[in-house]
């Protein structure tokens, strides 16, 4: 592999091929090579493919900054003459479709940290017009989000998807990572038919503010995650969610408390503390968000120590539905993660198969029970 | 100094003097060298200072591991021949006060990490009847908690005192930190007239458990810490919190989210949540405590939002009282521990010195301020 030259091509900010590829991991991957970058490094994101036998580059999809305070957060994050075009966040998981090579032939859905999943690669070749789209732009990234109950990642619902749904949210050149502009990628969603986030609008920065607090307002009450704004050439972005997601990941952590419970909790609280600073109007409203915050935060957790008492099964619970062969692919393909798999059921339903599994969560459940059996801590 | 064999006095698990004396830091204090133990190492308690002049070791206090079921924690902790004895645990600061040297005269009050504070020192002179017991068992240490309202260091308020008191919990060889028994402690102190933590009694582990209910019913409904438990001869010791005392730590720790939160949250909410599995008895008791817990996290941080947004000082405030030069060397002490000290009254009251002064927060203070002004988190 000519290092110096991928190096060149991600134009990365290092010229030393060994300071980057030390963080790079060969895997197999849909009978290829993959190179894949574990770390954010060197101005190069999380999960960029390189896949040398095609000569193809697959960026990683860049880690979004948030705002805590909305006034003066969006005026001062954009520029005073751009454009911003406020769209809905969903969530699900993040997915990106590339084709490795130029014939716009099997694309693969790529996750966040740079896994071919075979079974959203499945399920997404099933579900989107890819091979419409791959014909004519083979050297874009479709940036996905899968969304629904029946997910292997998550289980977030959605009114009217009763099992997963593809989200187009962003289009990217497969290599450079420069995106499509705000316009014409929704406008190519509408051409190709694919599904895309909600759309709020767009105006110049000060007067988002509004928008996004009314955007926010009824997201919250539908228990939706939140806004994201970005500028009209789809570079600049920053993300801002809303209470009901807050809590609800705080009640998805304190389920597996050492699993995440320490990763996720400070952040939360954060994003939750400035949010009522800037939005609650009451002390009384405060303190309603104060108990709901407590309440997804403890009563998660006691209910996961008594299902350990009562010797209950403790992990994150994923359906998944779809080709027989596809689903095996996947449950291969968590093993390999080295997860713990516990298959619940396993049946046919309308000529698909449909899976329940639990991702065991062994920290949580070793710890709870040492604790149980009158285990000391020392702190 | 000869480290060898202070390596052996010390009964350190490491033979080599250089991978224990890399922890030892070297400062003067009470006009002596003091070689100071910074963290624990090779089974030598954090805080333990070497006074070379005096040929003197003052061990540091052990770090008390916690149950978190009282039920089994405390008969599998125990061994079932123990006589456990049940004490009330204070939320104060730990002070050890031993003499460097063997004639019993000039006293220092030794904080948890090893510095001599000297205004805790000139306290303890004065309201410690010191020259009594030190004359008659020089190379002993009392271990004490700084309790009340006053202090340069915590604020729980105890009904009765008004400013600031000691008790003594303990009485360890200065050396090699073996404890008095129990029963010999509890008389030694009421022989010199030292005022000591509450005693709940002392029975076999297995009925200890509901004696430790009843105690922390009691103790929760006060607004106290906690207890702890020790075998007769004081050697094996284990603690157990109040729910009250978990909310208050967070609130505490809230009201200076980006000095204290992360660090304090995660193990507070551990503590709870064993807490409510083992003793709440209803789902709504749960949720009632999973409330006060939210609010003990959100309310206090919201607060010091807003008193950034009014430009308010923000830090823990502490108020003290003594002798003018007593004052004036605590002053310098905490500066030179780097703490950043806005003095806000210092005024006379009954012929004492009494200043208020505020511990100023500098990483909420700016991270908040960051926030206000629109910054953004990458996460």
């Amino acid at each position: 592999m000519d290092r110096e030259d991928y190096l060149e091509r991600l134009e990365a900010t290092t010229g030393d091929p060994d300071d980057f590829f030390e963080h790079v991991e060969q895997r197999s991957a849909a009978g290829q090579t993959h190179y894949v970058l574990t770390a954010a490094r060197h101005g190069v994101e999380r999960g960029t493919v390189i896949v040398e036998e095609s000569d193809t580059v697959v960026r990683g999809y860049p880690s979004v900054p948030r705002v805590l305070m909305l006034d003066p957060g969006i005026p001062s994050f954009f520029e005073e003459s751009d454009t911003v075009a406020i769209e809905e966040k969903l969530d699900g998981f993040n997915v990106r479709i590339a084709v490795a090579g130029d014939d716009g032939s099997d694309p693969l859905a790529f996750t966040r940290s740079g896994y071919v999943c075979p079974y959203t690669t499945a399920r997404a070749r099933d579900r989107l017009p890819l091979e419409d789209f791959f014909a004519d732009h083979p050297t874009k990234t479709l940036c996905t989000e899968l969304i629904g109950p029946e997910t292997p990642y998550t289980t977030h619902d959605y009114e009217g998807v009763d099992s997963h749904e593809f989200r187009v949210f962003d289009v990217r050149d497969r290599e450079s990572g420069d995106p499509v502009s705000v316009a014409d990628r929704r406008t190519l969603c509408t051409e190709y038919g694919f599904s895309q986030p909600r759309f709020f609008g767009h105006s110049e920065p000060s007067a988002a503010v509004k928008t996004v607090r009314d955007a926010i307002d009824d997201l919250d009450a539908a228990g939706r995650e939140g806004i994201i704004l970005k500028s009209a050439d789809g570079e600049s972005m920053v993300k801002y969610t809303t209470e009901s997601q807050h809590h609800e990941e705080l009640a998805y952590a304190f389920s597996l408390p050492f699993e995440h419970g320490r990763d996720f909790l400070f952040s939360r609280i954060v994003r939750d503390a400035f949010q009522a600073a800037e939005l609650d109007d009451t002390d009384d409203r405060i303190r309603e968000r104060a108990q709901d915050l407590g309440e997804s935060i403890l009563c998660p957790m006691v209910s996961t120590i008594r299902d350990v008492q009562d010797g209950e099964p403790v992990g994150e619970r994923h359906t998944v539905r779809g080709d027989p062969d596809a689903i095996d692919a996947l449950l291969e393909h968590l093993d390999e993660q080295s997860l713990t798999i516990d298959r619940q059921s396993d049946r046919r339903e309308d000529g698909e198969r449909v899976v329940e599994f639990m991702k065991v969560a062994e920290s949580s459940r070793d710890r709870i029970r040492y604790y149980l059996d009158g285990g000391t801590r020392d702190e």
